[in-house]
């Protein structure tokens, strides 16, 4: 295993105050001048490689927004991640942290970014990953109200919010461009991205057609505009709790993302073919009930990583 | 290997003004309610477990000011880090990213941080971190001036520059609670702590005394007060380009770090003892020479981690 930085740009600051900053245990002030060149867009990769893998192709692993790669490597109750179970499986695995994300690092605004990040409250996070319904969040872990037969382990809820990180919503092509390198980078891969990094992998299989040899995009939350192609094999995965809006029932916005990414598999499904397979797995029609948005981080998160392994035996070569 | 969060409290935020922001590739704005419930303070940890480790204390590494845990993965010019290293060596070892940088995630300001971070320009770390003197970067790598026979990858250092992140050099407290919470779930540790993570490994040997076996300190930024009492055993690690300040050398700033850090020392070796020595190498009085503020990072890396791994076998049981 090792690490490294990939993309981005230098940008050079001008015109800013010099500091008097304290910036050491027990030290004093020094002057700190922010005036100067910073590394601006990249990405950090870590990059597994067995020593006999069973497989001629690497899988990447696209984090969602507000995420960083930690979520691959430990479930947020402490069971193995799916780094592991896909390493397991005979698969190189690279876990991304994307643009601006945990270990790539974020840039100073307004003098780079527009502004400010959004930030994600616990609140927000309980109905928008369908772990309850809107307003069944409180402080109290006692008083929470989640799905029945909820899979996500709703005891480690807390422990799962100190995973988010800030996000600036409006940066999808700075981390589509760095996507575009590590996929240029590896040569040819197999792509798994969840929710935001699932649009990600259903934009880099059109934008980095030759080297993206096929798509799991898990819950994708925004698509890029519908194909007019054949693409590579693409395999959409939904989880439980998508009913229509009601006082008790999920969500406005779930199901508007749906319906978005319902339409990209209408437009794509045209030119899927026996090696192009356009595939979706709605997971309660399947039989597995309760998953919420993040299925690698429910209780049943192997069950759903055999799917998807046996999916890329079938379908990804 | 597995990762998990430490520490940190919930921090509950109100009145603040909702807002309409469009969340994902293609979509339409959403309410984005930024009011509720926040994780804050929490710390990141890779764990790695040997099957078969030889030595009965696992290695905590605790990365500098601006820095994350990244840089014991790989150096910058892509060799093998000091986490294979001392795995090779026998000793399980967890990596951290301290609280607010990288993967721990970092809090809203001025809501809950009073203020905005620091970012580093790489025309300060170019000196601070001793690779040359001051005003010796430009943008163009081949007008850059270093100091002869450095150990740093001159070649690796735009790189190296990525890997940077935002700090907010007023939240010791912050990160030595963590820190204190991460040593308490371990049991009792060996700590390789460098620049201000340095600093932080020889408060946690007073804070957590029971809990720390060993410290070694790679170029310590910043100390805490003076021992007043035998402590676990400590190495003080220095590099190279410590000359007093002239028109080519370096460095004021490092030259007072440095006389905070033999002042406590000196303090400390009062209450030395053979099973508790207090130990400073200074690597160009070892005949090493070159060395950056980077030891870990620097082509000599290997040599300086054989000499720690030296140390730990005759110092730390």
């Amino acid at each position: 295993m090792r690490s490294f930085f990939l993309g981005g740009r230098t940008v050079r600051l001008s015109g800013l105050p010099v500091e008097q900053r304290r910036t050491v245990m027990g030290g004093v002030p020094r002057t700190v001048d922010p005036n100067g060149d910073y590394s601006v867009g990249q990405m950090y990769v870590q990059e597994y490689r067995l020593a006999a893998p069973r497989h001629a192709l690497p899988i990447l692993l696209w984090h969602g927004g507000g995420m960083t790669g930690s979520h691959w490597e430990s479930t947020a109750d402490g069971h193995v991640g799916w780094l592991w179970l896909l390493l397991r499986a005979g698969y190189d695995v690279l876990v991304c942290d994307a643009v601006e994300r945990g270990r790539a690092s974020w840039a100073r605004f307004p003098e780079i970014y527009a502004g400010p990040p959004l930030f994600r409250t616990r609140e927000e996070a309980w109905h928008m990953f369908r772990i309850g319904p809107v307003g069944g969040y409180t402080t109290d872990p006692l008083l929470r109200r989640a799905f029945a037969g909820q899979q996500f382990p709703v005891e480690a809820f807390d422990a799962f919010s100190q995973q988010w990180v800030a996000r600036w919503p409006d940066h999808e092509p700075l981390t589509l461009e760095a996507y575009d390198a590590l996929l240029a980078w590896v040569g040819r891969a197999i792509v798994i991205g969840h929710s935001q990094g699932g649009g990600f992998a259903m934009a880099a299989a059109q934008r980095s057609a030759r080297h993206v040899a096929a798509v799991v995009a898990i819950e994708p939350g925004g698509v890029p505009a519908a194909p007019t192609r054949t693409l590579a094999p693409h395999l959409i995965v939904w989880g439980d709790h998508f009913e229509p809006p009601s006082p008790l029932c999920p969500h406005p916005v779930w199901s508007s993302y749906r319906a978005m990414a319902d339409a990209y598999c209408a437009a794509a499904v045209r030119y899927a073919g026996p090696t192009n397979p356009f595939d979706v797995f709605d997971l309660p029609g399947l039989g597995i009930r309760g998953n919420s948005h993040f299925p690698m981080n429910d209780r049943n998160a192997p069950e759903v990583a055999a799917l998807i392994v046996d999916w890329l035996a079938r379908c990804a070569g």
